[in-house]
């Protein structure tokens, strides 16, 4: 076994973020539900995009905004998604680059150019997705290096890699060998619809592969197809060693070793965007749990950095989350 | 003559802002000289993007920034400026069109990629800009349209523009154009090394074209080779219509007729980035202009657009300008 030098490796659909903020009523007339992550075509985006207004760009994705999250707090993070050799894939590249994370994956000299995420932001702060996945698509169990996913504490999947079929192969290639390892693998379920749309094979992943679950309250009762949290709880307990489920302003419940923690989500002046919280609080806990904190200490670094994330727009860190978190992390 | 349904027509240097947060000394290490604009190759480019943080996009472009600004206020604008057919042209062009201006320059089909600016904004707020102008340097004569120049109320130039050679052609043809129909020409010195580049040209445009200038204290003091601000009124006052004299905290001086009007800065509860501030206080003053406002309202209608822009990052507004500005603007 090599040295577990990387807290979390993280997998998942590489895209940039176009946000804009729009009215209810254009998400409405767009046929969009609001919250939710709808996939949509090359047409489609064109469409949607041409009647969008202004927007600014800023790297996203899932995973990558979860793994960026655990750099910025001091962790050690590598990321595993596919953009095109094209402008956009050059963004995403340095913003991955930039904050000192491993990003290797070569990118796609041909193909679909690389994917975006075009998000409305209503004047409540939430968020709606149509994301046109491009080259993220083209992920494949070759871009998985055997040697650094072997590297990794914990193994992080973005249930949105399961839309994909290639990217999907590719993921569970990984999370096959990182089980083998005995690494930890943690899953986080994204969307309802995505739940919805892949129920069986996550499933089969949760009870059999994955040690940390990440869902929030919509995802969790998908999921184990129960009418209640209760139901959930139980249920997750039966399945992984760590549940956490996100609850929005109503904080989020850590369900482990025979134990529940409810820790309260931390308060925000003013929620401008919801880009990324759930991405975000995967980054805190995530790092805590490589530290070898408590869950209760895992869900409070979730939850400031979720707080950081929704003060303003876009999926990636502006203040200092290393500062934000304090001594709550403990050293590496 | 035509009607002139066009409030302003700007044309300038059409780019894509990325933007970054960065320390003091990151600024000293590469060289830059805070607060002010550098040129740089495609080579120098690429040295300092690897070495910036994380960023985000946002369309830019002084003259751009400024008809953005006008057209949020309820105003009717059009841009010249000149994109590649790559990705970052296409946000570009999107983030123009979406307002409902005029944007019918054709992008180039080959040469340099779209230019874009690379902005590195300080915790005070500073931003110290990097210019890889790419495509922009292509706007040429032909890409001026006659019949569209005769539809505006006010031409806007940018001084950025005098940079690049056939772009400076091309901007002397469309003031050509605006003084043979009658028209108003507006000009922004943008930045005082440009001014020293080209101190002798914007004399003699300012001199012999141009109605209205627009100048910081370090422009006006460089453009006129004098050492104070009394010399600046004075010789500005013999040069042109209206002088706009902007001074960042300490509000703006308009000399016009005769009279000095000054006018204070509006209010901002923490100063996020300066990026954009003089080309938003140009926005309120034309769309105020060319709505027959008196030169304190233009003032005033400048200092609350430029209030906007510096109290969150990039150049292109976040807040209802319109909203913001209620019945000081006169209606069109």
């Amino acid at each position: 076994m090599t040295n577990l030098d990387i807290d979390v490796i993280g997998i998942g659909n590489a895209l940039v973020d176009v946000l804009t903020h729009e009215e209810d009523e254009f998400v409405e007339e767009q046929g969009l539900i609001k919250g939710s992550m709808t996939l949509i075509d090359a047409a489609r985006a064109e469409d949607l995009y041409s009647k969008m207004g202004p927007a600014t760009e800023v790297s996203g994705g899932s995973a990558a905004n979860t793994i960026v999250g655990v750099t910025a707090m001091g962790g050690n993070g590598a990321y595993i998604g596919k953009v095109r050799d094209d402008q956009l894939g050059a963004i995403f590249a340095h913003d991955m680059r930039s904050m000192g994370l491993t990003f290797d994956v070569e990118p796609a000299s041909s193909g679909d150019p690389t994917g975006r995420c075009m998000i409305l932001v209503t004047p409540d702060g939430q968020r709606t997705m149509s994301t046109y996945l491009g080259a993220s698509v083209s992920l494949a169990p070759d871009d998985i290096d055997p040697s650094l996913i072997r590297r990794g504490k914990i193994l992080f999947l973005e249930g949105y890699l399961w839309d994909p079929p290639h990217a999907k192969a590719a993921m569970r290639a990984a999370s096959e060998l990182a089980v083998d390892n005995g690494q930890k693998v943690a899953l986080t379920l994204s969307d309802s619809f995505c739940v919805e749309r892949h129920r069986d094979s996550f499933l089969h992943l949760v009870d059999n592969s994955v040690d940390v679950l990440f869902a929030n309250e919509a995802e969790a009762l998908s999921l184990f197809e129960v009418d209640n949290l209760e139901a959930v709880y139980d249920r997750a307990a039966q399945s992984v060693e760590i549940a956490v489920i996100t609850r929005s302003e109503k904080g989020s419940v850590v369900v482990a070793g025979g134990e529940r923690v409810v820790v309260a989500a931390e308060p925000v002046a003013k929620v401008v965007d919801t880009t990324g919280a759930g991405d975000l609080y995967a980054s805190g806990f995530l790092i805590g749990l490589a530290r070898g904190a408590d869950m209760a200490t895992c869900a409070r670094l979730g939850s400031i950095a979720a707080a950081e994330i929704i003060s303003h727009m876009g999926p990636r860190p502006e203040a200092d989350l290393l500062e934000l978190v304090g001594d709550l992390l403990p050293p590496a």
